[in-house]
């Protein structure tokens, strides 16, 4: 299917200041639209970045029928555009978009239509160490009526904004005891839309009482660490590295199963099971918790400095040569095309 | 407040055929849509029904920070304009603002706003045994920016349309074994847009086995009955009616309290306790079970004439004077004033 490009009259970016780049708030110039009409994907294009016009009706509005993707794209020294992993992002959008009954994308429009769009804005992607460019695929229904059931016309808009850190600072988490992100049988596993609003009420009580995230708990017995919400969770007892298996309830991070790899190709230690809360508390109190961190493709590897449980603040070791580091570096030389890259990861576009 | 009121030129109410309205697919012409912007509520207006324009970085396209109510206006022979409990649906609302941080409106605010958009859109109020109009009030994150974080802009808008049966024909229904609707410690009993779009691939299988709704159980063990997610359920055993206490992971349905009440005040057993599928199962099996019916605004009171459970199905019988039809017509009486109301349900615009 051939896209239709529609460029801009004039470009935004002069106005942007790349040094002080905050996450996700200013956009390139374009975006890829595609719709979802009389049973099919049709009408690909990059057109200039714009409102989107919908009816009252449309079940977007009304019954959160949408999902996400959250990619990057990086520059390497000798401009090459280079994506990471992003089959694996088209692949879990369509695992989501099935869980959501919203109508998959075919794996090659979606990948040319990001390539096109990457090429078109190419000059919006930075170069300056921590910035990339954050991309932001989602589709949403767009079908009219107020039955509570499938919609029959849908939109995907590919977006992109040139990004700095997710985080700023240190990374401190709450283990929640009360509420839950996701259920069993539930839509955990997918980027829906609803379960980010989901967790924005208890987040809020973590942010007040000093925590950046939530790790989330199993909502039956909170006994069992799951997933941060915007991030896997990593621990390290001792030189162990463990992680929660995915399930219909955590998200199959592609950063996550990045480092699990990247784990075994270099010999750390590592365990996928689950994990308990009352492990990571009684290995904070023997000191042989020596690392957590968070692993999402927005916060990248993120290192965190404490956990409450219970009303006990448990603040962890800052040690050197983390694990942490080591996989960020890893990861980083890969996305930026500046080391050994045996599994393929990184695409040039 | 003032709310200002900008009229449509001409009304599209002569191409709509009032004797044959389906459920919320014919809008009224006119909607009341209220902005929050720096920190408050603010230009109430009552305009043409019409699309919306939105950011491609709305939080709305991205969390899912989205909630409604269902609501309907009804008119006795005098014409006079009937609403059933609004306090409650906009209780309910600025309960489920809370649980998704969308700030709550005004209950003034809201009760003008409707009773304004009831009297100019007067007209489009069906007078047709059946059909009522059905109110949408809703309100969804426009606030921009790829955050994970709650919006800082959100729009209230209530949009009506004219409506027939939510359902046609029988109900039959599939008590879930596998998927779930909430979790404990989630949002299952907020009014929250993304609950909806998480049933529908369970409820698609539903159909495709041929039932209409999924009964939704705990998602812990599948053993305790919750609700239909557009309806709450209520089963009678023998001459005992049962329905599941709400909690944190079912809806606090209107309609449901509203049967509790009518129960009490006309002496027939009710018991709001905890009921396994187990029970249910071996009442039908036994002849104990009379009655299942879904109870909700949309659904009003909707019979179940069987259901599946493991692969087997159970027919309910047909009864004379069955609880459902009481109920339904108690309830009628009063949304259409034509009977005794002793709890002031019914309030005239």
């Amino acid at each position: 299917m051939d896209i239709k490009i529609q460029p801009i009259k004039e470009s935004k970016i002069s106005q942007v200041d790349f040094n002080d780049l905050k996450f996700g708030s200013v956009f390139s110039d374009h975006m890829f639209v595609c719709d979802y009409v009389d049973g099919k994907w049709q009408n690909p294009s990059i057109v200039p970045y714009g409102p989107i016009t919908l009816d009252p009706s449309a079940k977007i509005f009304h019954y959160g029928q949408s999902i996400f993707e959250g990619m990057k794209a990086y520059k390497d020294t000798e401009g090459n555009i280079l994506l990471f992993r992003p089959l694996d992002n088209c692949k879990r959008l369509n695992i989501s978009a099935k869980r959501m009954v919203i109508p998959e994308i075919p794996e090659d429009l979606f990948m040319k239509g990001l390539k096109e769009l990457l090429k078109v804005d190419n000059a919006w992607i930075p170069t300056n160490e921590g910035s990339s460019l954050y991309i932001r695929p989602f589709m949403f229904a767009t079908g009219e009526g107020f039955h509570a059931s499938p919609a029959d016309e849908y939109k995907l808009i590919i977006c992109t904004a040139p990004s700095g850190a997710y985080f700023s600072g240190k990374v401190t988490v709450l283990i929640e005891e009360k509420y839950a992100r996701s259920a069993n049988g539930g839509v955990g596993f997918a980027k829906a839309g609803g379960n980010y609003a989901a967790q924005f009420y208890p987040t809020q009580l973590a942010i007040d009482k000093g925590y950046n995230q939530v790790v989330w708990t199993d909502d039956n017995t909170h006994e069992y660490i799951e997933e941060a919400g915007a991030m896997n969770v990593f621990i390290r007892i001792n030189d162990t590295l463990i992680t929660s298996p995915t399930s219909d309830r955590i998200l199959d991070g592609i950063t996550r199963k990045s480092i699990l790899q990247l784990a075994e190709d270099n010999k750390i230690p590592f365990e996928v099971r689950k994990i308990t809360v009352k492990e990571v508390v009684e290995a904070a109190k023997s000191g042989e918790l020596k690392e957590m961190f968070g692993a999402g493709t927005a916060a990248v590897i993120s290192p965190i400095a404490g956990f409450g449980y219970k009303e006990t603040d448990y603040d962890l070791p800052e040690i050197e040569n983390s694990y942490a580091s080591i996989f960020k570096e890893k990861l980083l030389n890969i996305q930026y095309n500046r080391g050994e890259d045996i599994h393929n990861w990184s695409v040039k576009v």
